[in-house]
């Protein structure tokens, strides 16, 4: 286990942790207090790490993302309960504004062949997104949904093209929880960098009026 | 007073925080206990409160801003320190660290017209992030980031469009605020459902490998 620790970089005592919490199978027992681990317990431990860490997913959900790879579902499953999980920002809304931002999401979706799971966070949180834009008045922002679902398409190829030629389902499904949550901040990140390129070319020469 | 508070949804207290920190003018006075205020107040109050509230500016950030309006800057700089003032999620890193991720940002920037700030929120995220995927083994992730700035100059159009026919600089800043801040938001939860689609083409059939 002190080989393990250490070629993986994780503590002894959350290796420890997660073989309680059933996250990381046991090692082959060798002795009354040795056992032997290979790589595929690394790569477990990379994937719980980068799961709890970097995804802020509970010990539940990497239990059901780990037991879904235990069961071999296939590669798709994986990666759909694990990304499905990974937590957004959402706000409560009443019954008639989520309708009303469902409906709208339907049509997206429906021409995309994307599937809107309420209850899960991605579909949560666009809820969340559409009903506050009307509550703050600015129900106009909703004319880029269309374009923004495009572009995101677009996102998703490159992102499944950057851990498409990975060798193991969990080292696909570590690197899109990385790729996913830190990919969320670089988009963050390039866009406002654009926004302030677009601006200069239509606002530059603008007097500020109020 | 109560007018003002009634028309903009904001508390009198809070109005009257805002005064004393110098991001809303006074009114005309009127009388000893009366003061008039116009449109001008209520269009500067949803500002300052979508800038506090939405885009989680300090006040200090705030006063930037409105000092900005005040001075009749261009939409275009009143924009840009509003948009480059807004918190993204970083790190620290080394120096050695930092003059690597800024080396291939200054690549993507430069093609693009694009200004790279340091000690900007955007310029300060986009460095931890290119860090952080290094530091975690990922640096192939990179391999998405001209992918990804292509895209975000496409976002950044929608996100002008959908503001450029407002009819002041404080209604543009204020539209312009929320909408990057849910957009951020927006564009996540809609890139989780892409790659569920995305993943469905790829590896529906492939069983899990470990």
């Amino acid at each position: 286990m002190a080989e393990l620790s250490r070629e993986s970089g994780v503590a002894i005592a959350t290796i420890k942790y997660y073989q309680r919490e059933g996250l990381l199978p046991p090692g082959e027992r060798t002795g009354p207090n040795q056992a032997r681990y290979d790589q595929s317990h690394v790569q477990r431990l990379k994937l719980v790490r980068a799961l709890l860490e970097v995804g802020g997913l509970s010990v539940a959900a990497v239990r059901d993302v780990v037991d879904e790879i235990d069961e071999r579902n296939s590669t798709h499953n994986v990666l759909g309960v694990a990304q499905y999980s990974l937590p957004l920002r959402q706000v409560e809304v009443d019954d008639e504004a989520r309708a009303w931002a469902m409906k709208q999401l339907a049509v997206v979706a429906e021409e995309r062949d994307w599937r809107l799971l309420p209850g899960t966070p991605p579909t949560e949180a666009l809820v969340s997104v559409l009903c506050s834009f009307r509550e703050l008045g600015h129900a106009r922002l909703l004319t880029v949904l269309d374009r923004y679902a495009d572009v995101a398409d677009r996102i998703a190829e490159a992102d499944l093209d950057s851990v498409a030629g990975l060798d193991s389902t969990e080292a696909i499904v570590e690197s899109a929880v990385v790729g996913t949550v830190l990919g969320d901040v670089l988009l963050a990140a390039l866009r406002r960098l654009a926004q302030g390129a677009a601006s200069r070319r239509r606002f530059a020469d603008k007097t500020a009026t109020s």
